[in-house]
């Protein structure tokens, strides 16, 4: 058995935590597997009198959770502090200096500074582990970077935050609006008290970003995702969804295609026999579609401690064994450069719901700002008749061009009996 | 880049011709992932003169498969051919023997002589792996061996066998009986002529004992695998189950408890709800209960070239990077002897049809049959009447001990207005 490794861990929140706990709970199994025992020898947290359940009079504790960088007894450092810039950045940018390897779950840093870290960590020759940045305990990155290795992958997309996935479920169980939903997923501790993260579609994203630099062999363009969140989705629209044989999902998407990368996260109907229309709850899916293994779903808990520890942990493994593989899979030198696909350039079908008077004309005068955009009308449904008052219009479209939806939905708004602004919500083929 | 890796291939059937294609097609790709070229230098099949689409000129034939193994310029094994014994374990072992690392996609072989192949591929200090051996181009093995290597493994579970999954679902899209949809099957190619290594289990509870041994750690023992097939189901027995709330697959299923490990293979009643009851036709899932993780499900093609093809190379690729893992995450001295568990010791609930004669006093004799075995009834169905003629009744109980359904059933059988063996389907908890 090889000589132990001595970790070193940066932030000691609910992650850090549960990464002492499985670390402790774990102990021999983990060295049976490593091929060697794993020891923390030093932390840093600000609050170092916190009882986290587990001993840690053995470990050193650092003020400056940078220096843990330099400390000539730490091997590794696990980076738990989270946030793209300052001492996280700095922490796993001096680890890598330093020769030391590093294991983060923060999305945010991958997302924003992934490619160059990637660049610092093989240049130093140590590896730069991420598993549980992305959907939790669930090991996508490992399946992406090693189990479909072999595949060029045409598309990457998932459900990546649990508490959009948590609300948009809640609403269609209950039938309640997003802002009450939201509020009772802030209660039970399923959603932050700021919650634009999450429900924007922020989270989303920095995943996303993360898959698609695996996926293509790219350098990571966070910028280049288009992102759109889920305060918008209403009941109604839920309700009209189910109607229609659709659930309203959350998904985070990229597509290679011949003139670059498609990186988008917005709301989408999916057809209820999608495996992806199934994740309920919190719960994190991801699919990757393989020029020769088809497509491949892996799901399960996207966040918590035990889920997220499970994940590091693993890298930890990894790492002890030996393993020093590449960030992306591929060197860092050879991350292309792919452009990001502007959002207007998308194509696919549109859902539409528009609030109008009920009178003569309207659906005409809808029906014409559509076709004088080449958008070709698949179902329209108004139900009931309420004359001069308002009611909902829903339109279903064929395949088009975001550009001319954007177009028509600008002429849309100008109709005098269409009352409030469209809700659009896109609808994908799975 | 390191020197290129030359393998030998045994074996140029569907798979085979896959590999060997997908080499051909991702080379540069392939290449720079595992961080040196791969090139195929040797192959070993029956008929040398069939065109399989790729050029294969260069490699030097052999006419025995075994004789790979000592090939001067083969640094590496893929086995191919299939089968438990004969040519197909002599090449392994042989290969091991001459320090090359294997690659097989051979459950059965994994199945009847894992644990020692593993104490081979040890002593000689070589890989040997054999993700495509379960669910196809479903990376499982690799999550359970490396992703989900920080947890203890309660439970795993999966459709792992195709045909039969084809089989149930289009018996229950269908309507129609199982002779009838395996006719089909055949015909589509779907099924083999002759089909009872997919349909009797026995396939299924080679890809288990695989699973069960590297989820838990412990000796493979295929023949403590309980395995009963799909050939019993009728298109009566999934009309009720779709009454009831369930779906019918045929699940392989291993469950670590104090006394020993519980292997099993047999058609389950599972709930529409469980992520699993949604896996349909051909495709393929596992997932596994980790103390930290959680549940976790990966699903995609179970068989085919592509996929499997997809999940050798993966290996391939695996060992060029210079990955030497443990073929069952721990040493092989460190596999434990688990006891199986027999299947009388097995607690679940039941469901039961019985065909009887619509008559007085018919239901209180099957009553107290259960009663007397202590067995508690959940519900019971009596559709329609038919006095004097044959009805079906259906009963599904609580959790009760296998002994003493086995009982109950002998019992019961003895009834005289019991006009057919009863038919007996589990209900799992999943």
């Amino acid at each position: 058995m090889r000589r132990e490794l001595r970790i070193g861990i940066a932030g000691l929140g609910t992650v850090g935590a549960g990464v002492l706990r499985l670390l402790e709970a774990h102990a021999e199994l983990i060295a049976e597997r490593a091929g060697r025992s794993l020891r923390v020898v030093a932390v840093s947290a600000r609050d170092q009198s916190k009882d986290r359940g587990v001993d840690l009079s053995e470990a050193h504790w650092f003020a400056d959770a940078s220096a843990l960088a330099e400390a000539p007894d730490v091997d590794l450092v696990l980076e738990l502090i989270g946030g793209s810039e300052g001492v996280a950045k700095d922490l796993v940018e001096r680890s890598l200096a330093a020769g030391k390897p590093v294991i983060t779950a923060n999305k945010a840093l991958m997302a924003h500074h992934g490619s160059e870290l990637a660049r610092r960590a093989e240049a130093a020759g140590v590896a730069l582990a991420y598993e549980a940045a992305v959907a939790g305990g669930v090991p996508v990155i490992k399946a992406l970077r090693e189990g479909l290795a072999a595949n060029r992958i045409s598309r990457v997309y998932g459900i990546l935050n649990g508490t959009s996935n948590f609300i948009l479920t809640s609403m269609r169980e209950t039938g309640r609006e997003f802002g009450e939903v939201l509020g009772e997923a802030q209660a039970l501790g399923y959603a932050e008290a700021d919650p634009s993260f999450d429900v924007d579609g922020i989270d989303t994203a920095h995943k996303l970003a993360i898959l698609t630099g695996l996926a293509f062999g790219c350098e990571i363009d966070f910028d280049g995702v288009y992102v759109e969140g889920i305060r918008e989705i209403s009941a109604l629209d839920i309700e009209y969804a189910n109607e229609l044989g659709y659930r309203i999902k959350l998904l985070g998407l990229s597509r290679a295609t011949d003139g670059g990368v498609e990186q988008r996260v917005h709301p989408c109907m999916v057809a209820l026999d999608a495996p992806i229309a199934s994740i309920e709850g919190v719960f994190n899916a991801v699919v990757a579609d393989g020029d020769f293994v088809g497509s491949i779903m892996a799901e399960g808990q996207g966040a918590g401690a035990g889920p997220t520890a499970s994940a590091v942990v693993a890298d930890l493994i990894d790492i002890a064994r030996g393993g020093g593989l590449a960030t992306f899979a591929v060197p860092a030198a050879a991350l292309r450069r792919l452009p990001s696909l502007p959002m207007e350039r998308h194509e696919g079908s549109y859902y539409l719901r528009l609030m109008v008077v009920d009178r003569p004309g309207v659906i005409a005068d809808i029906a014409a700002a559509l076709r004088d955009e080449d958008i070709s009308v698949e179902a329209m449904l108004q139900r009931g008749r309420a004359p001069g008052e308002s009611v909902p219009v829903v339109i279903t479209t064929h395949e088009t061009r975001e550009a001319n939806m954007t177009r028509a939905l600008e002429r849309i708004i100008q109709i005098k009996a269409v009352l409030e602004p469209p809700r659009m919500i896109r609808i994908e083929a799975l």
